[in-house]
């Protein structure tokens, strides 16, 4: 029997020779007593021609429509001349049929297997399996099978072993919501989807295994933006006897061969590093993208000395004033333009948006122009390398406000102005991470990163009185502006994993009931240890060049984090809820 | 700096080389002025000796105690001949260290790092992370690792993609117990943890993608035995366009590759095959353990002829009667080992075990031998290859419990006397099993494996009228005993889907409203397609000759579904149950 070929491998060197071809019917088109079909598998397309000369093959064919399931017999033969067609990889050639059997059948398709659909996001999960027949689909999932088969390759080659850890686990109320999953043999208990393996990897420290890994989902369940799914694939690794250089090189040496593999390209080595204050500076965010300048330029010096009573009151009230030098745009910016940044920056807390434009004769105009002397004018061209036709704005405000909306703004601009060069992969690292973030709401410090990070040593004492200016050995990964993944080495002293729990409002008693058995692991001879976490839906993206993750997961789900194919969530039967002793609340208003 | 060099890959290549190490302290012993410590990581153990040469490392080595976890710095030296230990990688070197700093302590160890440990499972539970300090459980992980990596190694090589498949599913209640998952957005509605990827394959199979793989973790909420879990991983592989046995070859390839890796053996190629028929016939299973002969033998003619009303009169009510012969043991079982013998089949549901011996004179001898005369001896002699000191054993019932019982039988006999051979895999393929189970208590029929097996082409009008005589497209496959993994090629017709449905019990809209988004997706040209799904946590339990599967799992759950370690199931808060709109039922006799 004849062995199956793939439409996409067929090439010239197979001339005259008879194939075996299944897949699917791409489109049919019928020519002077000919019918042309495209057939398509997962290697790619190839065309196949029906001639009266296989009467009974191009008979079958007049019943075949698109997305049919057929099987064909044909002769790899030579196109002529002047039907090559040089955009398709199997262009030069195309199979004569003689046999043809159709296996399965299609109705009208609700989406069209094309590259440029016009279809809501909402029809394209419905029908996910013919959205996934789409071209870029099937090679996003190619990729990120690259990409996942990749990452094990180098961590492999360096003696890190992939383990498993559970997904029914403990509910722990610090970090994002968990999803629980009610126990019935337990009654009124409920264990929890992991938010990440992170108590576990550090268990497998404490046993020895020294280097971990896994490719595994991970569940918050929270309000839902673009780039968050309720489950997610995390690269979990962590290592003992490593430290914080160590772990980002093998972290770097990892990403350049992961690149280098699935796309070919070289990328920094090593990675750029940046600490989390500057990155705030010059960027205005914890994730730059360094792909464009346009860095923001503090001028809080110069705000102080100045006319000008807004950017003089800011920097006197303890604020700050920085700026943005959009080059050589003065005159493309109207009066409505730059309203509407000005509407932009008020999304993040900003009451405004000053600007200036420098005229052809580098001269400064617009409403705040005259608010600056000839020497003034000088010094704020030179601080922030202001030209001819550059438009400068400026937000005084406070610190946070400043970063929030000029980054924003920075962002915003780079996209429209085509400042950005979308096949650049700039990776970044940023560290010296505070510690704690101060939540106004709860009147009490949060873990930055989690409670199980290691603080600098230097700043530990500083961990109850201070713990503001506590920074963390933490280090993150930016990919292009995205946070890519976050790392940081552990606490694996008892003592001061007890005083990171008092610094956010743990007492003795809560603290041991929620993580009494990693503190108890602890005493028990646990060895220095650190990793990180990379988003691996989120690499795939970036990889791939798609602005939705979506796009890069096979079966995600809705905004409302639902499935609009299977359904999910769904109802459950009376008898399901009672074998798990729970009940549905019942509507107060009805 | 120094790099830091492993315990257990030490040589004597590095003689008089200085090295650093890290690890752990597996034992302390003072002789004559001089400490020495085993030193242990991952990759094994290394003896330390700490002298008065240096001595502020010997001074800090007496605090050391079992488990602290050390930095040494040292020379590697050769031992002197009568201290060499042969037992030991590096038995014939050890390290005399000139630096020692204590990285972590240990408090006294509540099981000790050991193989043999008399220490009950709940303890080493609870503390899992010392348990897995353990030799073989940390052998156990390093063979699940590269398990799991010869696994994909030799599907990538096949053009297998790995795709990852939702874990926050639709809830079906056919098959075993959900988990379910309650939706916070979408009120009184839940996810279902996956029982397995079954059909988001099979739509992965209708987008085009024809290879798929995923090695995953699977959830039933079930009672558990000792080789069950609540979760539990599974290769799940399917495929486009093949038929049965290119996927059995597939699988056994891929079977034969993992051995290979693994552990460095050959196993049978190809595998044997059996009918699931022939399995009960001659092993009282579906999934027989070839590694020892003592075959069941049915003896319906005979017992219709004979003399013996029990037997008679089974067999005349549609029952059979069936035998093992244990060979050469007659004189080892007394009167009260066959009674035990007889209270074991009791469980299985047997009225009773009726037995004989050969004497050396080959006569017939016990309580039912008076009942056969020359010639029924003889016959039954011949039947059973029954020669001087054979023990036969049989059971008269209806055939489901002789096959329960008489297998059950056989394996105990097996293994207690000693008949198995360790050492052997012996891989099987059980073939042309039933496409349903009769279930009495429901009075209707289950799928036996699910409802989505194709069932034999030529069977498939016996859907309606006789669905017992339907076989399926289905192969399990089986290694030592155990039910490995199973598969089946898969219904891609809409109409035959709706039939099995039909079968299985559903109305039309019942199926629709559970399965409505297959049913749809078998309308867009759906190819022909099928798989298999292999226990993971099984096939390294019997490649590393494991006994227990809790055993091969990091952080297992026990018998009641609980994690002794964070003690997961719990309780969570009022806030959470109150965000999920759920009620815990009160206890009705309270």
């Amino acid at each position: 029997m004849l062995e199956r070929s793939h439409s996409g491998m067929l090439t010239l060197d197979q001339e005259n020779q008879t194939v075996l071809l299944k897949g699917w019917v791409q489109r049919r088109r019928d020519l002077g007593g000919l019918i042309f079909i495209d057939l398509r598998d997962r290697s790619g397309v190839v065309q196949v021609v029906f001639s009266p000369e296989s009467k009974e093959a191009l008979e079958q064919a007049e019943k075949i429509r698109s997305e049919y399931v057929i099987e064909v017999t044909g002769i790899v033969k030579r196109r002529d001349e002047g039907t090559i067609n040089p955009s398709m990889k199997t262009g030069e050639l195309e199979i004569v049929a003689n046999e043809l059997t159709i296996i399965s059948k299609s109705k009208g398709l609700p989406i069209p297997i094309e590259e440029h659909i016009d279809v809501s996001e909402e029809i394209r999960l419905k029908y996910r399996y013919l959205d996934l027949r789409r071209k870029s689909m099937q090679e996003t999932f190619i990729l990120r099978h690259k990409t996942a088969q990749s990452i094990r390759q180098y961590l492999n080659r360096q003696n890190f072993l992939e383990m498993e850890t559970p997904v029914l686990t403990k509910s722990t109320p610090e970090g994002a919501r968990d999803y629980l999953v009610p126990s019935r043999v337990h009654e009124g208990e409920f264990y929890a989807l992991p938010q990440s393996p992170q108590l576990f990897k550090q268990l497998l420290m404490v046993s020895g295994f020294e280097k971990y890994y896994q490719i595994t989902r991970c569940f918050r369940d929270e309000d839902l933006r673009a780039d968050r799914q309720p489950e997610f694939t995390q690269i979990d690794i962590e290592t003992s006897f490593m430290n914080q250089e160590e772990i980002m090189k093998l972290t770097e040496e990892m990403l350049r061969f992961v690149v280098k593999e699935v796309k070919g390209k070289d990328i920094a080595n090593p990675f750029p590093r940046m600490s989390y204050q500057e990155a705030m500076e010059r960027y205005g965010s914890d994730k730059p993208d360094t792909r464009f300048g346009m860095e923001l330029k503090q001028i809080n010096e110069f705000a102080a000395t100045s006319n000008f009573n807004v950017f003089k009151h800011t920097v006197e009230n303890g604020g700050q004033v920085s700026a943005l030098n959009v080059e050589n745009q003065a005159e493309q910016f109207s009066r409505k333009d730059i309203d509407q940044l000005t509407e932009f920056v008020k999304i993040y807390g900003a009451k405004g948006l000053a600007w200036i434009k420098v005229d052809e004769n580098d001269k400064l105009t617009g409403p705040i122009a005259k608010f600056f002397d000839e020497d003034d004018a000088n010094s704020l061209r030179e601080q922030l390398g202001a030209k001819a036709n550059d438009l400068l704005l400026f937000v005084a405000d406070q610190k946070q406000i400043v970063y929030d909306s000029l980054g924003a703004l920075r962002l915003k601009l780079g996209k429209s102005l085509g400042l950005i060069n979308e096949d650049q992969l700039n990776f970044l690292w940023v560290t010296d991470w505070p510690l704690f973030e101060y939540d106004a709401d709860d009147g009490r410090y949060h873990a930055a990163h989690h409670p199980f990070t290691m603080p600098k040593l230097e700043h530990i004492e500083k961990l109850t009185e201070s713990p503001e200016d506590v920074q963390a050995q933490a280090y993150d990964v930016v990919l292009n502006g995205f946070e890519l993944g976050g790392g940081s080495l552990r606490i694996y002293e008892k003592d001061l994993q007890y005083k990171m729990f008092e610094a956010l409002g743990f007492t003795k008693e809560s603290a041991e009931e929620q993580f009494g058995f990693l503190l108890e692991a602890l005493e028990y001879g646990a060895p220095p240890h650190g990793g990180i976490a990379l988003g691996f839906d989120r690499l795939v993206m970036l990889l791939a060049g798609k602005t939705n993750l979506r796009d890069t997961i096979l079966f995600p789900k809705t905004a409302s984090a639902s499935d609009p194919l299977t359904e999910a969530p769904s109802q459950v039967s009376n008898e399901q809820l009672a074998e798990l002793n729970l009940e549905l609340k019942k509507k107060e208003s009805q």
